[in-house]
């Protein structure tokens, strides 16, 4: 198994860009540890570490929206991935939208783009 | 001024992904703090911080290959950006390659892609 530079970090956690295989949008960028990655290429479905949970997180565990491996590309110094997926329910953000990246900067302010997938409500299950 | 949440770091700092405005391909990925978000905005050239060096680094300081920002995308929790550039000189890794992305993983192996567009050894002056 390709071994990467989770040492660089105090934490052991190296981020992950996810791009959508086919169009090669930036859908998200999560952080993934040396589970994390193990779990990836046994199983093919992209799982990260959540810092806030710290726990091993199977994206997509909850809403059934998991990413599909498609192709994995590593960086220079090892301490970099990109995780080239197919995303199940045709979003990544947990907002509903396609991308994470939904808003782009103009001037001062905030510009969201981009049309909602998904309801969160429905798909969490949350009713706020 | 947008405010970033770089206090969700212990460190400060934020991952900000690069893309190549023109084609969307991912160029490298490199971090953020205060002080480097505010510099790229003044200016419209990616300033980030350099993590082994603790300073402000301006890309392309030395090599005369500065990023040119063509457009800014902010995620969902403020906490990761995309840097869209336009890369002066082609190439944004300090191998000479186009991206720091250019192996692939292949059963358990990296696969070189993608040719070098400088010999680093002749743009940062170094005879090795």
């Amino acid at each position: 198994m390709v071994q990467l530079n989770f040492e660089k970090s105090a934490d052991g956690l190296i981020p992950a860009i996810v791009q959508e295989y086919a169009t090669g949008q930036v859908l998200m960028l999560a952080y993934i540890n040396r589970l994390s990655w193990e779990k990836t290429l046994q199983t093919g479905k992209a799982h990260y570490w959540s810092r806030s949970r710290k726990a091993l997180w199977l994206k997509g565990e909850s809403s059934g929206h998991v990413q599909l491996i498609r192709q994995i590309l590593v960086d220079c110094d090892d301490d970099t991935v990109i995780f080239q997926v197919e995303q199940l329910g045709g979003a990544a953000c947990h907002t509903g939208h396609k991308s994470c990246f939904y808003r782009r900067l103009v001037g001062d302010t905030l510009q969201v783009e981009g049309e909602k997938i998904f309801d969160p409500a429905l798909v969490y299950g949350k009713a706020k």
